[in-house]
Order: structure tokens, then sequence, then C-alpha cells
């Protein structure tokens, strides 16, 4: 657990993101974290199945939280938004 | 804890789930799972964090699980989807 490195999931194919976490797991990080908001929740949520169902069967997910963030628009108004972090790592 | 209760998230709304979820705690429910699949998935999130932040602020998320399921379709054939279940809990 020294290292950690963080993938944030956007509007990309799933496994742009399965291959992020891979190569960086496969390099030597112990623990990744995937950050997503809104739609990209889901998206986060498959990339960790894939990861540890397919790719890399020791990894774990450790912890999942989720929060809500503020975003601001250019015209100065704000809108909520649900985020979620899901640490993933290998023994 | 005694009692636990299920609300399976689809594509309705948000604020009709936040709504079964609000009405099933008022109504003495100590605990309730939100469940969801695919594309929902981030919409689960969204009904706990509007419950805990808007409507229930004691409530808070005791438990989060993802998972992945099978879906077989009528051809025979089968896809995996990823699943959510989020335990949200009133003190």
């Amino acid at each position: 657990m020294s290292e950690e490195n963080i993938v944030y999931i956007g509007n990309k194919p799933v496994m742009n993101y399965v291959l992020a976490v891979v190569t960086q797991m496969n390099g030597g990080v112990s623990e990744v974290i995937l950050k997503a908001r809104g739609r990209a929740i889901s998206r986060a949520v498959d990339v960790a199945e894939i990861v540890r169902n397919r790719f890399i069967t020791d990894a774990t997910v450790t912890n999942i939280d989720i929060s809500t963030e503020e975003i601001m628009s250019n015209e100065g108004s704000s809108t909520n938004v649900s985020a979620i972090e899901i640490s993933l790592a290998k023994e």
C-alpha cells in the first residue's frame, strides 16, 4: 500500500480505463483509486469489475466512497453532482 | 437494524426513488438497501446522496458492494452487467 494512483473515469470506452489500471498494477502500483462523477459512475463500477474478474484476479475492492460535489458553471450558478471513489488493491 | 427493505433503482426520475426511501425510513424502517444495475448505478448513488443530504440527515451509508451479474437474453446468450448495493441506515 506504499504507492497509490488515481484514474479518472470519463466518457471514453471502458477498456481504455481497464488498460490504464492494469498497466499501473502490473508496473508495481499496489493500489489504484478510480474516481468518477455523474453518469460515469456506472462506468467506474464496470472498470473495477472487469479488472478484478478478468485481468488481475488477486485485486480486491478495498473501499468505496460516495459523495456530492458542487460544480460551478461559467455563468456562476452551481449544480450538485454525485461522485464515487473505488479503491482497488493488489495483495 | 431489525428491519430492512430493498428499493430497486430503475429508469424513473430520481425523486421517485428518493420518496420511496424517505417514506420507508419515516415509517420506521431502520435500514434501506438500494439496488441497481448497469446505467442505473449512477442514479442509485444520486438517490443515496439526496436522501442523506436533504431529507434524512441522520442517515448514513453503512455499506457499498459492487458485483457482476449475468443476464440471459431471450435467444439464450448471456451478457455481464455491473451491479451495486448501497445500504442506508438511520441511527
